[in-house]
């Protein structure tokens, strides 16, 4: 079975030890010499690395053949080193693959205000280079990993017009998570041929629905980047409607299995929390409704201790005055378990709902029932996890 | 030495046990007879509480001579039954004391969406009415806490014009505190003599640079309510500007006092956190910035855990694209401590910044350079205890 980018022909990837991280893998690449297309979403972070600026000058104008990426060292607030060894990086890769340095994309990950180890860096990638058509994928799902507990990986085929389409893809994140126009580090390859631009609204779309609604911490990070590369094995006519919806569809459902896979390994979470908005007065009151009940910590804590305490919930709708809402409309279910009813508490059993929320996810169903709008966040609990990855990370 | 509200003439204040907590004080008022202005924030939470919507149709055509205070419960998200037994313990209070109805402030805190104990609430009214003229201020600052370690009171006497002009005031607060436009509780009493809408405007204004400066986790409570009453003993002339600017100095200084006593005793907290932002662009800008820093749960844990990891405080500060800053002129501060200068990290003893870190208020002070507002934000550090408190408080 088919499970992860280099399973499509014309991907290669590994991943080496570099001795950047204090153990395991840290330097990866992913390369797809045929590549047709390229798309990126970055960070908008203020002070974004200098992974970011490079990257998002490059794809610009040109495809991206190959991603050389680093965990354990963000680059980022770095000053004019910084952006110089990004350079230097790049200029090796790129001769190394026999490309221009304006196909070489560049990630990193890890701890903000140091300087990378170049020395580590520049004979790691002698090392890693040697051999570029490697197929080694999880080797570079674990190398991007910074604080996550496990790898997370998707694979979606689905039929567009007469031939199955695939996107596979990979991502990282556990801690600092709350996108903002963009993702912590996500690595998407489809066999589909689209011209660059509309690979690129495809994934600005996948992203507004999966990482832009992904929430562990509300802290967002200077390198967030997703890149989508397309190898062009299947030929989708960018006016065919239908065609373009079915890869549409995959790429969202790809987009969002990975968004899920970081929130249920957020720092130190014990449970994924799933929160539907529905019939809101339009998308992004629906998307902010969702994304403050996923933010709110005491709505966090409360599902951590298992406590049906849903008067929190209500809290964490009513805090934006900005959005349209009328409380004595809105209903609100956890599982299958109404526990509000147009604007009033209603009576449940609340050992019966104690039993819902032993669950590993928890779903949270808000029905405003004021327009036909709707949208979904994902984030998890708060636990004393958290305090102990966060208290001493560096 | 005078530190209370009860050392001003003509304020009166007590509360007992009514029950309505599992034990200790939680039924108060603060009454004064003779109040000749009154003014009040309040929560813009959408669902917020009865007693807040009742308060503010009191206070916007009427004086204000007595406040009736529960803790234990909110009464809010308790549909028409919650409004009703709010008009029913107001009007009680106005028999009692032979005032109107409408001369009754009402205030409650405690879980959200639970029916108040009407029995013992009428019960305790009837015994604590007993005797409204008692001089047990401290009785009050005690009754209004819920999950708050300590009582929080404020005396400030300032020359106004030629008299010494008095605020005192207490508060509660220790979790769900993210005040929007208004607070948590608190009661201030003044001794001057001011028309109702300069007191109003004079207590807005410090609001802004108090309570809605302190954050402990971003959760705004449906029951905010800070309410100033004057007992008219010194009159302040409106049009004497330096007399008006003294009182409001004054009551700045009394807001900052109890909303920095509230960022210490937030739930779980082990420091005070004050972030100092300058030479920003704008009052606003300078504001959210201060407040992204307070806010941030990476560097809450971050400065819980001493850990010189100065990058958050970076990622923090930019997170918010809608602020204008230039991250090239960025330079921040730890207490006496430069380390990061101009958009890059400077060289710093981290064993002298890790004693500094040692501290239990930890200064933050950053300058953008490029304009010349500044603002001032209060919070603390993030711990276990915070999820101990929350996981199970019903």
């Amino acid at each position: 079975m088919k499970q992860t980018i280099t399973d499509l022909e014309g991907v290669y990837a590994n991943a080496i030890d570099a001795g950047i991280k204090a153990d395991g893998l840290d330097l990866a690449y992913i390369y797809v010499p045929d590549a047709v297309a390229s798309a990126a979403v970055f960070t908008q972070h203020k002070f974004s690395a200098s992974s970011v600026s490079y990257t998002k000058r490059c794809i610009k104008h040109n495809t991206l053949k190959a991603i050389i990426i680093n965990s354990g060292n963000a680059n980022a607030v770095t000053g004019k080193q910084g952006h110089q060894d990004t350079k230097t990086i790049v200029k090796l890769v790129a001769e190394k693959l026999n490309i221009k340095a304006n196909q070489v994309g560049i990630a990193a990950t890890g701890i903000i205000g140091k300087l990378l180890p170049m020395k580590k860096v520049e004979s790691g990638l002698n090392k890693l280079l040697h051999s570029p058509t490697k197929k080694h994928a999880n080797a570079v799902a674990e190398a991007i990993l910074t604080t996550d507990l496990v790898s997370k990986t998707t694979f979606i085929e689905k039929k567009v017009g007469k031939k199955m389409v695939a996107i596979a893809g990979m991502t990282k994140g556990s801690g600092m998570i709350a996108p903002n126009m963009a993702t912590t580090l996500g690595f998407l390859v489809t066999n589909a041929n689209l011209p660059q631009a509309i690979l690129q609204r495809c994934l600005t779309t996948a992203v507004k629905l999966s990482y832009n609604m992904l929430s562990v911490d509300t802290d967002t990070s200077t390198n967030d980047m997703l890149v989508c590369l397309a190898t062009g094995q299947y030929k989708i006519n960018p006016t065919d409607k239908p065609s373009l919806d079915a890869f549409q569809d995959a790429l969202n459902e790809a987009a969002i299995d990975l968004a899920k896979q970081i929130a249920k390994d957020g720092e130190g979470a014990s449970k994924l929390i799933q929160v539907d908005v529905r019939n809101a007065v339009n998308v992004q009151g629906a998307q902010k409704i969702a994304k403050l009940v996923v933010d709110s910590p005491l709505v966090k804590t409360a599902i951590h201790g298992e406590d049906p305490n849903w008067g929190r919930i209500v809290m964490a709708i009513g805090k934006d005055t900005s959005i349209k809402l009328n409380p004595e409309k809105v209903s609100i279910k956890i599982g299958d378990f109404s526990i509000f009813s147009n604007g009033a508490p209603i009576d449940f059993d609340r050992q019966l709902l104690k039993k819902e929320l032993a669950n590993s996810t928890i779903f949270i169903i808000i029905d405003c029932a004021i327009g036909n709008a709707s949208a979904t966040a994902w984030g998890c609990d708060l636990t004393k996890g958290y305090i102990d990855i966060n208290t001493d990370y560096n």
